[in-house]
């Protein structure tokens, strides 16, 4: 555990809620997660729901405003809470909410200066799941979820990994980055030009070619300012249609992008996850 | 409605949260609420919740973390959280977190600087239920509760007014502010160095001379890191034993200062309220 820094620790409906830092190999830098151990943990292992969080976000939103450590207490499921992008003085940023620290998007950047540390893919699949599973009471078994950028984050890793996850699902999720403003900012800084290579990251074009289909949910609501700009979740329906993926979309009315959106529907999130998390 | 103005809005459990500003002729300045408003709300009066939150708070820290609007669209319940404290430039206040704005400790100041502002006592017992009830789908059925400062400040307000509440909880309440470090502190200031006038706002000493009992139940952690020094809730213990009032104090094992305590048994509070809400 010397890899490990404990910074705070928060008795949470019978379990336990813990921040960690760390220094992480794959973004060359030190790292903040968060992790919330249901009661059961004490005395059995416990999978682990991973959760992306969206633009300027760190492992404290989700933790502080989801709602979600009741169910998972009641479920006896693990949560875990990563940062949003590499972080300190040495990682290249920018000014924009939208790029740099807090927006890695979850990809590999190929492009300088961000290729140096924003390795968030590789972050996300190996490094902190080896971590998490050499350091604390959990088993192999890991579902994935995201909001907004999180939910482009959780969607592709999923459909690119599916060995690796039981499920997923998302809220609100950026589904098809190549083609709204976020994701065209972001992908031409962190990959370059060539819109070719921009598809390894981009829900719609991946679910076409998904060989394996993983249970998949997605929230979205109907009051959600982002939704036809930058969202767009009716592309990816249409692209699942035409691979035959299954997936369940369902458009919430009246809900927007904020957490009280997230809190709403969470634990239908951890519900739906649960049986193949706890699938032999 | 013209006294009110909406700030934000957000869809939340099938319910409504809202933000409000309005002129407090109470307090001479611009004010903040915020309101959950419960599914039921919308074809019925639902009775209302008031929630006073700790030092260095506003109406935010409740709505965004403690997890309540689940189980206040399961009951019917309508929950307001006010300010800490008047706000603004022309407002005495003082760089220290447990003085001035954010800790207005739920009273009338009598000293200068802070008479001409600090008279939360009135504002929260009064002029804002008033504003509630004249602006929203509410009964006159009140409870109240808060955590820590907002512990004492719900506390002390109804056991001087037990006609106004049908019943009271506390988190981590200051329940003997006259003898404790943040008490001393704040009193001095807003009433002046005669002790015996602090006595208006000390639980301990009111419960002594309540002639109605209220239902009444506290949480307090036991890991609290405020619990030796600021709360000591055997104080409270000790007086109503002495005074034959019914309390309920619940320590609970390595439960913390922070939101993730209040989450954790929120429910269970609401649930307490709930039966007294309802009643004819």
């Amino acid at each position: 555990m010397d890899r490990l820094k404990n910074t705070s620790q928060n008795r949470s409906f019978g379990g336990w809620h813990k921040q960690y830092t760390h220094a992480s190999k794959v973004l060359g830098c030190d790292m903040r997660f968060a992790i919330y151990l249901p009661p059961q943990a004490a005395t059995q292992s416990v999978p682990v729901f991973y959760w992306l969080s969206g633009l300027t976000c760190t492992d404290e939103n989700f933790m502080q405003k989801a709602g979600a450590h009741r169910m998972a207490a009641e479920l006896g499921i693990a949560l875990v809470a990563p940062d949003t992008s590499p972080r300190g003085e040495g990682v290249a940023n920018d000014d924009a909410y939208d790029l740099g620290q807090g927006a890695g998007f979850y990809l590999n950047a190929t492009q300088a200066p961000w290729a140096k540390h924003y390795q968030m893919e590789d972050y996300i699949l190996k490094e902190l799941p080896d971590l998490i599973e050499s350091a604390f009471p959990v088993t192999d078994k890991r579902a994935i979820s995201g909001h907004s950028m999180g939910g482009h984050g959780a969607l592709t890793l999923a459909l690119k990994n599916p060995e690796r996850f039981t499920s997923v699902s998302a809220f609100s999720p950026i589904v098809n980055p190549i083609n709204v403003p976020w994701g065209e900012k972001a992908f031409t800084a962190y990959l370059g030009d060539n819109r070719e290579t921009w598809k390894a990251y981009d829900s719609c074009e991946l679910i076409a070619k998904a060989k394996v289909h993983l249970p998949m949910l997605i929230d979205q609501g109907e009051g959600d300012n982002f939704l036809a700009e930058q969202l767009k979740p009716e592309s990816l329906v249409a692209a699942a249609k035409e691979a035959g993926y299954p997936l369940e979309l369902r458009m919430q009315e009246g809900y927007d992008h904020s957490y009280y959106f997230i809190a709403s529907f969470i634990d239908e999130h951890l519900k739906f996850h649960q049986p193949f998390l706890m699938a032999d």
